[in-house]
């Protein structure tokens, strides 16, 4: 069994977005994306520049973590997105990098409260911070725990992973995901852009409250809910 | 009747200058021009991205919000727009976007003080934040409300849109607009500007104080004034 | 007589260079050369696009401010460039930008101080800033006063404008100069970044006190004393 | 005796990287690589520019600092550079620039706190800042003296060059190494990178404690230990 070559292109492209978008210097940063019908997921290679990333250097790899497919190691995030792949059907694709704004709340261990409607438009609610790991699981499995820890902290939050695409791994940076690799790398930027605004709203007014609800829904609904009418039919 | 396509190309070029100027990211801003003449209004498409864009792709839409040329929906915001256009006969283009710094003080709901010359050079006294949008305005018809909201504080506060061409819109971003779609533009990019160096001022000097009331009469007037001096004649 | 192809294209560069370095946004930085022979100064049209700025676009006058050359206004901030050069026979050139960090320290009204050798390698003690202009100072003749004020501030402090070739125009912006329109340049880029790492540094030790004397002198010293020794010869 | 070709290119193109990355600012930045089979330096001359450095530019020097190769001056900074390799016989290639935001840390005199998973991936432990320089010290071979005081710091705090491949010097900027000139600058990236998220860290949360010692050295030894797995083998 063998992956697309078009998801093998939406996953390429996907990880050259996040260079170009400014999401990730150097290496730091990966996507992967699955293919639910054969349960085979296509991610970046470890610590391959983008700038010299091909198609063919994709790794593809089964759910359960074997390689199937390409002659280098997967992204050492692997664990991570597949954690998040077991517990939630509805996603297809996974995010990680250290993007600037979002790794400065990630490591002030601050979720982004909701202080306009760019948030709105995009995250439904604060965008939550796992809480630490433990030393056992660091010395153990580490980026496997990365994973339970988010899905933990979404299970105890009660939140559904579609309207809050995004999290921020404590004292890491922050992960986003979505329905395929292009939405997954659109909320990852969204996230990028709504931790800098936050940053500078909080620096203008330290106590600024979130924003009401009424309005939290309208932006989140007109673009989200069953009577979305953002952008084209 | 039909928009003329030099009025067309002037709202794409507008567009993609929102993109090349750093105030839009992804899909969130959009420009639009009214022909006086035939009471027309060209927009930008809902949730198109500006590299993808093109003269073909924008909507033509009447004054009361009717589609009168175009395949694709216009943007969502397109409400807001009418409003400012059915208020003001002075104005011909309107501009939206999520701007950075300008929507940390649109989040921050801060007026942004005038603090130097570049802020004085274009918006005569501090850019004015919408109020509180209540939850009736927000459940029906949010984005002609919107627009109403802005029109109802220049009113309240006896402001002139041409002096003034740029509001925050409480919790959201800014509004800029002009005579045509390059002049709203311009001062989009100088509401941005303008912002930032005003959160960089405050960091430095919190309790810094506007300036004095001629130094600010003098930069305006020497560029907006009857005797204006600055640029070409 | 006329000015030189060589100065014009000198000017013409270092005009481009202001947008290139990211000094000057839209229209708003200006950069002037002075002919000491002739006694001509080439300077740049007012509110003119830099992307559409070419050599035969740029304006001549003479240090009276009689226009000699060109079909353009000059920028309407020559009155102080020619105060500058009237008072200064050492300098050959003027820039003046609202470049976002040496503007913030401008509006704050703060002398940018010594707080690293990057600061040191260029300026020779903390970049003053000019008193406020009166209301009579800035109703006649108001582009000239900010030109004497400059000088009037550099001889209350008994600066040479070689050492400190910039200063702040409280609530405006930068000046700074050189013996020629590279070297201004070079010093507004330096201004720039100076205040860019003074600002960042206050932030993160908002007491901090200028580097000792020692340190100031050699870093300035080994680039511009008698013995300087960095560069090439 | 002559250097390579080879490492000329490799020091040219990392010179070339600084200004790419963003690094270094007109002439203020500078890499250096060892040959240790010939006791050769490659290194930029001193105050010439990115764009038009070329591989015959370089100057190459012995470790005593005679000038071997090179009609232009070495690098101010030479003196520093050879003292880390007179030091450290394990580096191969120094880093010197003014980054932004690892110059903003140096200039406050403040280490920076190993606050995320970004920094443990490249640093082990706090990035230190050197002690003050002596009146003493800066009159006489200052540049030597900045690499000695260096040098002093690492033995003074027990530090491996390798496992902390970057210092701040005090009022001053960074330094950084590695084995070869390109990881030389890709510790300089993650130095900058490392720095600016901090600084944005520190203003969400002032009191901000380091991250747990099992999360440093998970994050550390998985890049650099004995057991790494991170990258290609």
């Amino acid at each position: 069994m063998r992956v697309s070559e078009q998801l093998r292109q939406a996953v390429l492209e996907a990880n050259l977005a996040l260079a170009r978008e400014g999401l990730a210097r150097l290496t730091w940063g990966n996507v992967s994306a699955l293919d639910r019908d054969s349960g085979l997921v296509v991610i970046k290679p470890s610590g391959v520049a983008y700038d010299r990333l091909k198609a063919e250097d994709l790794t593809v790899v089964a759910l359960d973590g074997r390689t199937v497919e390409g002659r280098l190691r997967p992204s050492s995030d692997l664990p991570s997105h597949l954690e998040l792949y077991r517990a939630w059907p509805q996603i297809g694709a996974v995010v990680h990098t250290h993007s600037v704004y979002a790794t400065m709340f990630a490591q002030a261990c601050r979720p982004i409260p909701c202080l306009g409607t760019t948030h709105a438009d995009h995250f439904y609610g604060p965008v939550p911070v796992t809480r630490e790991l433990t030393a056992v699981e660091i010395a153990d499995r580490y980026e496997a725990h990365i994973g339970t820890c988010i899905v933990e902290c979404f299970a105890s939050h009660g939140l559904d992973p579609l309207r809050m695409p995004a999290v921020l791994a404590a004292m890491h940076g922050p992960f986003a995901w979505g329905s395929d690799a292009s939405e997954a790398v659109h909320n990852a930027v969204a996230l990028e852009a709504t931790a800098q605004l936050a940053l500078g709203t909080l620096q203008l007014a330290p106590e600024k409250q979130p924003i009401p609800a009424c309005l939290h829904d309208k932006h989140f609904l007109r673009k989200h809910g069953a009577k979305a009418y953002y952008g084209q039919r």
